[in-house]
């Protein structure tokens, strides 16, 4: 049990799937997956994950916290760039194991200087080696934004 | 490395993020999460996973196949309740560990009945225990659509 949850554990798959108590089903990492979708346009911006205080952290302040797997570390999501995400509505998903919010996004959402982490297209039909499409152009420039990022 | 694999692995994360060769990075599970929204509406529908081989078929074919991380099986979306996922586009995130398709979803993709996994609210700007809102009804009848499920 993660620390500083203010959730119940999960119950039963009726209770998780038809109840009304929100009792997200954090994963063996005290994480669940968060899908951030562009309030305006409906795009996925990107997908993260959130522990027990990032998620009763955004809840309250309605700001995007994550939990970085990498780093092992809350984080606020715009903390060293600026680019927050405020969040207009909240949902979960069947077995709570997922949360979608839908943002507003400040300039982009992607450390790569995209609106989207989602920038590049796959092509279909095709067996073999997949050669991706860049769709999306820049918003912002990542080196004058993230200083002393490797 | 997963089976049936006709990926390269992953390279550094320059290439991963600034490359068009598609070189999904599977966790140590051997999976990738994926995003399904709905092609017309922009809602995100399920949150589920695609080993290699899903991610293969998937391309190959248009139609949505997943992983089932409980089942530990192979499925294509709609076997049982004919609720088939055609894919219309499909995006890869920065770090090529997550993939998002738009699809033009049969039915519903709830096994709940639900057009969309996503069908209650969380409320924000409480501390504590939070109570559930539903916001979409059912599209379709699960004990007629699924036999046999427990």
């Amino acid at each position: 049990m993660p620390e500083n949850t203010p959730f119940a554990p999960p119950g039963a798959a009726v209770d998780l799937e038809e109840g009304t108590a929100f009792t997200p089903k954090f994963g063996a990492d005290g994480l669940v997956a968060c899908v951030a979708t562009d309030a305006r346009s409906g795009d996925v911006l990107m997908v993260a994950h959130m522990n027990a205080e990032a998620l009763a952290k955004t809840i309250v302040s309605g700001e995007a916290w994550y939990f970085s797997r990498s780093r092992k570390a809350l984080w606020k999501k715009g903390e060293a760039s600026g680019h927050t995400q405020r969040v207009v509505e909240m949902r979960v998903d069947c077995d709570q194991d997922t949360v979608w919010i839908k943002v507003e996004q400040i300039a982009g959402a992607c450390h790569t200087g995209r609106r989207s982490c989602f920038y590049r297209a796959v092509p279909l039909g095709g067996e073999g080696a997949v050669t991706l499409e860049f769709r999306d152009d820049r918003v912002f420039d990542p080196a004058k934004v993230y200083r002393d990022r490797s």
